[in-house]
């Protein structure tokens, strides 16, 4: 399938992507839908009126708004259309917007003369901790290899609340946190900043479907209807805040600093080729969390550090395929109690740290909490330092396709 | 000070208190910003053109709008404004209002045929943990009279992110939650209803004033400018769920089934009067944390249960203004780290035990982990059953005022 818009070799996103994202440009700051294809933007907005499919003809309006929470308020049966319909729309050999020059004119933006927002308006953000490599890591350096593992991890996708307002999108500046640290054989706590700045390689999911009712869990076999999308995320993380702070209600400001999401989001649709074999798990999932078909992304991800004034250094090569829950897991889990879940909310996965060492996604890991150091070029790093700047990269790969994520960057300012 | 609106004696709502709330009526759906007044309202929007004073008069249009965070948004100088042009409103001796009999006759409405909703969109809820008591009860429970307290909690105000679309306003029923637990002895988890329900007896503030940005914190002199003001709230928790699945990240399926407030915003300006000195602090917060102004609420506190088919038993007896830390310091702790709050985010105390036993806010306490029974009527309990209805009360009361707080009631509904 080939689009009439250009689309470079290797680019993230050719006609089988489709990822939704908001975005802005200088002549015109409202903010718009829109779908990366190479690299413009078809703005949704202009063409909301060729939606007119049984399940969108009514809806078009949501393609007017400001975010994507009307849009992924739809029930998925809309989601699938309007993919469909934009796929149509862009093919070489579809001639409804390739010959109507007038349209075109106005339907498409150039990447580079746009600014991108937040997707949608986060109403709740919730972080899961599902990668079993990463859970046992931190286990050892924290409790010792006999504990390393919590009795109820392999029972549950363990995650905690997050904070909803300190979300923002790729290339907003992080600033370096202050806060109350106790360094290890302190007798008490200090104030200032920050000395163990990290970042964690997070994948993270937008829930889509009506909003549910509280007291209603959503039943796993109908999880799918309420996952919209995939984002990369960084949890940047404040190691040495964490850890005066986290015992026993979970972490709070040690994480509430920032949390960066890449921009464009890329449908379950557009992911359904590169879904594989859900891991093994053992013990036996309960009812509530028991599914059979794949639901597991193989999605390869890495993470670069750019110092100040250098270039993009990798650091960390993994594969979201090593999470030990899968979304649909996550999402029965999170409602069974009878949580409800609104369009735009966010679930982010946990660190995706794979089992060998290059493959951990994390300082804190690839460095063993600062026993060694991380090659960054022809610098070194045990944590982060101002002025560097983090990008993830995520992209999946098959039959000689490749979607990717696009960007998710975000560069360390020193302390206020 | 007197209004030409009845308040009977004992009232929650005389002129002294003019809490804020957003109400809805039979004959109109339409949810409208209210003052509660004896046991009437004062429906705002069809006097929003009477708020004539510096800060309000281009922006009236905030009281015509279905949520309080307009209002909230704007500087606490318009917060003051806004109550002293309403006490003036509602005084016998101003015939503004009074005697304008076509114009009353649209401002008013009973409150026994509103309905009440959430007062603003909450954007994030922050749980916070800083009542000395009742850390202090818990950690004996689970950990023993040695380490009782965590060696943190007297440095900073410890809390956590919680959720916020499982909050509600009062009189929505709770449905017992479904989840995951591990009796103590048991080799494996199992899946069903909760049997450890129990409630949390809370109070909560609103944050006002306009969004502050990320990477800017809040300094512990500016917080005044952001507390808007306190509602009841009551942390409905599952004990048994929230003990399996809390370490290490937090507590979380325990809590999200639902959180309950009561609908009537008290204004941090109408609980002026009733502000005593702050509780000693040792060791001396850090330097960020620091405030001398006494800034501790003096509120009387209740807890009813009301089993099914029954009336109110009181459980519990408690004030404010045991609380360790100040809501000053709380915020000041929250934003240290840069994270930017928004007008409507709302942030839980913790809950409220007093030092005696019969001053403790959760059945957790009470019954000591149900190794006693409490009195309800002639009936007992050791958690919540099915059917029991529980109501927070809270007021405040000095030369011969007495402010109050409204219902804060929920009920209990099998487990589905």
């Amino acid at each position: 399938m080939k689009s009439f818009i250009p689309v470079p070799e290797g680019s993230d996103f050719p006609i089988q992507n489709l990822p939704y994202g908001v975005f802005s440009t200088k002549d015109n700051a409202k903010h718009r839908i829109g779908v990366a294809i190479g690299e413009s933007i078809l703005d949704l907005s202009v063409i909301a009126h060729l939606f007119d499919s049984l399940s969108l003809k009514a809806h078009q309006d949501v393609f007017r708004q400001e975010t994507l929470n009307d849009f992924m308020a739809l029930p998925r049966a809309a989601w699938v259309e309007a993919r469909a319909t934009i796929q149509k729309l862009l093919r070489d050999d579809v001639p409804t917007l390739k010959e109507n020059l007038e349209l075109r004119a106005k339907a498409f933006v150039s990447q580079k003369d746009a600014t991108m927002h937040l997707p949608a308006s986060i109403g709740d953000y919730t972080d899961f901790y599902s990668s079993i490599y990463h859970a046992t890591n931190v286990g050892i350096m924290f409790r010792g290899k006999e504990n390393a593992l919590m009795p109820n991890w392999k029972w549950l996708p363990v995650g905690y609340h997050g904070r909803a307002s300190s979300i923002v999108p790729s290339g907003t500046p992080i600033r370096r946190p202050r806060g109350q640290v106790k360094p290890e054989g302190a007798a008490e706590p200090t104030y200032g900043p920050s000395r163990l700045l990290d970042f964690e390689l997070e994948m993270a999911f937008f829930v889509g479907g009506p909003a549910t009712k509280l007291g209603q869990p959503i039943p796993i076999e109908d999880t799918e209807e309420h996952i919209f999308g995939v984002v990369l995320m960084n949890d940047w993380s404040a190691r040495d805040i964490q850890a005066w702070e986290y015992v026993p209600l979970g972490p709070f400001l040690g994480k509430s600093f920032g949390t960066t999401i890449s921009p464009w989001i890329v449908t379950i649709e557009a992911l359904r080729p590169y879904m594989v074999e859900n891991p093994k798990q053992d013990p036996a999932p309960l009812s509530y969390l028991k599914h059979s078909d794949p639901f597991t992304l193989d999605i390869n991800l890495e993470v670069t550090i750019k110092p100040d004034g250098g270039t993009d250094h990798s650091v960390c090569k993994t594969n979201f395929k090593h999470l030990y829950w899968t979304l649909k897991q996550q999402l029965a889990h999170h409602t069974v109690n009878g949580c409800n879940v609104r369009p735009g909310d966010l679930m982010g996965s946990g660190t995706v740290s794979g089992p060998e060492e290059g493959a951990y996604g994390s300082m804190l890991e690839l460095s063993w909490r600062g026993a060694k150091t991380v090659a960054v070029g022809d610098q070194t790093r045990k944590f982060l330092q101002d002025g560097d700047e983090v990008n993830l990269i995520g992209f999946c790969e098959k039959d000689g396709v490749r979607i990717g994520f696009g960007d998710c960057r975000g560069k360390v300012l020193p302390a206020l």
